[in-house]
C-alpha cells in the first residue's frame, strides 16, 4: 500500500511536448491574423492550460517541503499512516492567482486594440477594444478577495481555527469585493421570484447581505462535504465546468447554436430567438453586450480555476498523494462567489450547488448543536474489507424530544439510521447526517473510490438538473431572462 | 529574566478611553460641517490610530496561538530560551491590509462629494470630489502587491526558504503593480541626474526593471539589517515617518508654511515660492494638483503602516515579546516600493535608506560569497556581562588574494576587524561585515538595548541628512523639482 504513495507518474512528453505548445498557440493566437472576435478568451485558455501543467508538476515537487513544514496529515480511511502533504491547495491558489494577474494586460490594456485598429474594423463581433476598461477595478477587487480567501484558508490550516470561528471568515474575504461594489455604486438589486413580488415589490436591495452570505455558503458548503479522497476537488471541478458551460451559452459564436428547448415543452421567446445568427446576436445574450461582457468576466476566472483543480485532482485522486486543506475550499468557494456576484448570475450559480444544499440541510441538526457533532464526520473505514460504512455518533445524554422526533422523521425518510436502546427505546446512536453517509445507507457499503465516483455522478446529475430548471422551467418562476 | 517575558501591560483606559474616541472623531470629522479640504486624510488618520490600538491588543493576544502553531523562535542574544512567538508581522499585515481595504469607500466613492456638493462650493481647496476615481485600480493593484508580499513573507516563515532563493521574491510581489502600470500605460520614465544627461539623454525608460529592483532593494535591505530586538521595526518606522514628513510638505495647508531653506544657502526658486499662501498653492506642490494627489496617495499607505509598526514595536522592543518574522520586512519593504513607484518619488525614498545602503555595501563581500557568510550574522552575546561584541566568522580555507586585499582595505577604513595567524600572517577570522558590528567596533561593546538605540539614532540622522540633500542640495544635481 505504501508503494501506492509514490508521486503519480507524469508524462513529460504529453505535458511539455503537446500541452505546452497548445497553450502557447492559444496565447499567441490573438496576435495572428485574422484577430479572433474575443482575443482575450484565447489568452485565458492558454494560461489555463499552463496553469494545469504547472499545478501537475508543482504539487508533487513541493510535497516534501509541506511535510517538512509540518503541513501533513494521515489519511484516516487507509490502513497505512504515511504522512500526506496537507494544504496543497496553496499551490493551486498561487498558480491560479498568478495566472489571473498575468492575464491583466491581455484583458484590460490596448495590447489587442492597437493591432485591431490597424486592420479594417470587423463589421460584427466583439473585439477587445470594446472591452470595458473600467472593469479593471472590479477585476482587481476580485483578485484581492481571492487572495484574502487564500491567506485566510492557509491561516486556518496553519493555526487550525475552530469550526465555529471560521464560519464568518469568507465574509471578511468578501469585503474588498463589496467595498469596490459600493465605491462604484454597483447595482446590487436582485430579481425577486414572481410569486413573492406582490409582497416585497419587483426589486429589492438585498445587496450586501446576500452577497456576503453567498460567499459564506459557497465556501463552507464545499468544506463540509469533505472527508474522502478527491471529494472537494471533484465538487469544485463539476461546479466550475457547469459555470463555464453556462457562460459559453452567452458568447458570440461564429456559428449558429440551437438548443432544442422545445423538447422540454418550453415555447417562450428564449427558444425562438436563439436561432438568430450572426456573431453578436447568437447565444443566450440576445445581442446584449453587457451580458457577453459579464460572462466573459466569469470565464476569465473559471478557466484557470478548472486548470489548477484538474491538475490537483490527478494527485488528490484515490489513493491521495496530496490533500487540499481548507485553502482550496476557501479559494474555490470565493471564486464561485466572485463570478456569481460580479457576473450577476448568483441564482443560476446556486442551482449548481444542489448536492451541497442537500448536504447542508442534512447537516443542520448536527451543525446547530441539536445532535452531537464529532470533529470528523467522514464514513467509517473497515480495514478488513476495505469498505466504507456509515459512521455513527453516540449520544452521551438521552436526546431531547425535539431531537428524537427530528431523527425519527429523518429515519422515516431513509436519511439517517438510528440505534435504539433495546429496553428504554431511547436513541443512543445515529449515523452522521451527511450526504456521503446517505449514499452508504442507501447503496450499501462501498470502497472509497466508488463513493467518490457516486459523489461525482451526483454532482453532475445535479448540474444537468440545474440546467433543466434554469433554461427549461425558469420561465415559470422568473421572467424570461431571470438570472 | 523569564519574568520579563510576560506580555507588556496595556493601559485599557489610555487606549480605549482616549485613543479610540480620538480615532472615531477623525473618522467622523469629514461628515461634520465645515467639510475639511482633504476629508479622506482625516479618515485615514482615524483608521491609522485604530490600526495602532488593534495591533497593540492583537499581538500579545495571538502570541500563544503562534507558539502553538510552531511559529516560534529562541531569542539568540538572551540567557533564557523561552520560545518567543515568531512571524507576528502577520498580525501587522492583516490589520494594515484590512484598514487599507476599509478605507476604499472614503477615498474613492462619492461619499464625501455628495455632502460637499450640497454645500456651497469652497472657493479654493482640494475636495474629495476632485479626487481621481480612476486611481482606484492603482490603489487596488498596490493592495494586491502588498498582500502578495505578506503571503510570500509568511510562506518564507513557514517553509523557511533559503537565502538565495528568496532574493527575487519581492519581484514576484511587484508584478501586479507593474502589470496595472503597464495596462494603464503609466509613465515609467525616470529623471536622470544632470551630469549623466549628455550620455543617455534627458529621459530614459528604466521603467520596469528599476521598479522591480526598487522593491527587491527596499525589502531585502531591511531584512539583512536585522538580528537584534526591535531593529526591523525601528528602521521601518523611521523611514515611514520620513516619507510622511516629506508628503506633508506637498499638502494644501490652511496656514502658510515657510521652510528656512535660505539658511542652507539655497536661493533657488523653491525657497522663494514656498511663501505663496492659499490652500492650493501652499507647500512644495506649487499648485500642482497631481503632486498633491500623489502625496495624498502616499499618505494613505504610510499612515496606517506607521500605526501597525508602532503598535508592534511596543511588544518587539528589548526584551522582545514578539518577533516580526520575514512577513513584516516583506510588508514594509513592499509598502515603501509602492509609494515610491506610485507617487513618483523613488529617488527621495532611496535617500531615506542611507543606513541600509551602507549596510548593503558593507555586506557585499559576504553576500557575494567572497568571504564566508554564516546563516546569522548578528553580534555575539556575552552572558556574563550582558554586552554585545562584534561577531566573527572563521575562514575554513585561507582567503584568496582578492578577499585578503578587500578585507585589508575595509580594516584600514575601520569597517572590519580581522585576525591574522601569528606565523603565516594569513587572515583566519574576520568580523561579520554589518553595520551593527561596525557600531560595536567603533563604539565598543554595549548592551542590545543601547545598540538598537544607536541604530535608531543613525536612521534618524540618515533621514535628516536625506532631507538636507533633497531640499538643500538637489538643485545642484537635479532640476528644481527632481524627485
Amino acid at each position: 500500500m505504501v508503494d501506492g504513495l509514490k508521486p503519480r507518474p507524469l508524462s513529460g512528453f504529453l505535458l511539455l511536448g503537446i500541452l505546452v505548445p497548445i497553450a502557447l498557440w492559444f496565447i499567441l493566437r490573438p496576435f495572428l491574423d485574422p484577430v479572433p472576435s474575443v482575443p482575450a478568451l484565447y489568452t485565458s485558455s492558454g494560461f489555463s492550460i499552463l496553469a494545469f501543467v504547472t499545478t501537475l508538476y508543482l504539487v508533487p515537487a513541493l510535497g516534501p517541503r509541506f511535510v517538512q513544514a509540518n503541513l501533513k496529515g494521515r489519511d484516516l480511511l487507509k490502513t497505512y499512516s504515511t504522512p500526506i502533504p496537507e494544504s496543497q491547495g496553496l499551490v493551486c491558489a498561487s498558480v491560479y492567482l498568478l495566472s489571473l494577474i498575468l492575464f491583466i494586460p491581455f484583458a484590460f490594456s490596448n495590447v489587442f486594440a492597437d493591432r485591431f485598429s490597424n486592420q479594417q474594423k470587423s463589421v460584427h463581433g466583439l473585439a477587445i477594444d470594446e472591452f470595458p476598461h473600467h472593469q479593471l477595478s472590479v477585476y482587481l477587487s476580485s483578485i484581492i478577495s481571492l487572495m484574502m480567501a487564500t491567506l485566510l484558508g492557509f491561516l486556518d490550516d496553519v493555526f487550525d481555527i475552530r469550526w465555529r470561528h471560521k464560519l464568518p471568515v469568507p465574509i471578511i474575504a468578501s469585503i474588498p469585493l463589496l467595498i469596490v461594489y459600493f465605491a462604484e455604486r454597483g447595482n446590487t438589486n436582485v430579481v425577486v421570484p414572481k410569486p413573492l413580488r406582490p409582497l416585497i415589490g419587483s426589486l429589492i436591495n438585498l445587496g450586501y447581505l446576500y452577497m456576503s452570505l453567498l460567499s459564506t455558503f459557497s465556501t463552507n458548503s464545499v468544506n463540509i462535504l469533505a472527508g474522502i479522497n478527491g471529494s472537494e476537488v471533484l465538487q469544485a471541478i463539476t461546479i466550475t465546468i457547469s459555470v463555464i458551460v453556462n457562460d459559453l451559452l452567452y458568447l458570440p459564436w461564429p456559428i449558429d447554436w440551437r438548443i432544442p428547448l422545445h423538447l422540454l415543452g418550453n415555447q417562450s421567446e428564449i427558444g425562438s430567438e436563439i436561432r438568430i445568427g450572426g456573431v453578436w446576436s447568437a447565444g443566450m445574450a440576445h445581442g446584449s453586450r453587457v451580458l457577453v461582457e459579464r460572462h466573459l468576466f466569469s470565464l476569465y476566472f473559471m478557466l484557470p480555476l478548472l486548470g489548477v483543480c484538474t491538475g490537483f485532482l490527478y494527485h488528490n485522486w484515490y489513493p491521495a498523494r496530496a490533500f487540499p486543506g481548507d485553502t482550496l475550499c476557501y479559494l474555490t468557494g470565493m471564486a464561485f462567489a466572485v463570478v456569481g456576484i460580479q457576473a450577476h448570475f448568483s441564482k443560476t450559480l446556486l442551482l449548481f450547488f444542489l448536492p451541497q444544499i442537500l448536504n447542508f440541510l442534512l447537516s443542520c441538526p448536527q451543525l446547530s448543536g441539536m445532535a452531537p457533532c464529532p470533529r470528523h464526520r467522514l464514513p467509517r473505514f473497515d480495514p478488513e474489507t476495505n469498505l466504507l460504512h456509515p459512521s455513527t455518533v453516540a449520544f452521551e445524554r438521552p436526546p431531547s424530544m425535539r431531537t428524537s422526533s427530528t431523527l425519527h422523521l429523518l429515519s422515516l425518510l431513509g436519511l439517517t439510521r438510528r440505534t435504539k436502546h433495546p429496553k428504554s427505546g431511547q436513541i443512543f446512536e445515529a449515523t452522521n447526517q451527511t450526504i456521503l453517509n446517505l449514499f452508504l445507507i442507501t447503496l450499501g457499503p462501498m470502497t472509497e473510490k466508488q463513493l467518490v465516483k457516486v459523489l461525482g455522478a451526483t454532482q453532475v446529475a445535479g448540474s444537468v438538473f440545474a440546467f433543466l430548471i434554469r433554461y427549461g422551467l425558469a420561465g415559470l418562476v422568473y421572467d424570461g431572462d431571470g438570472r
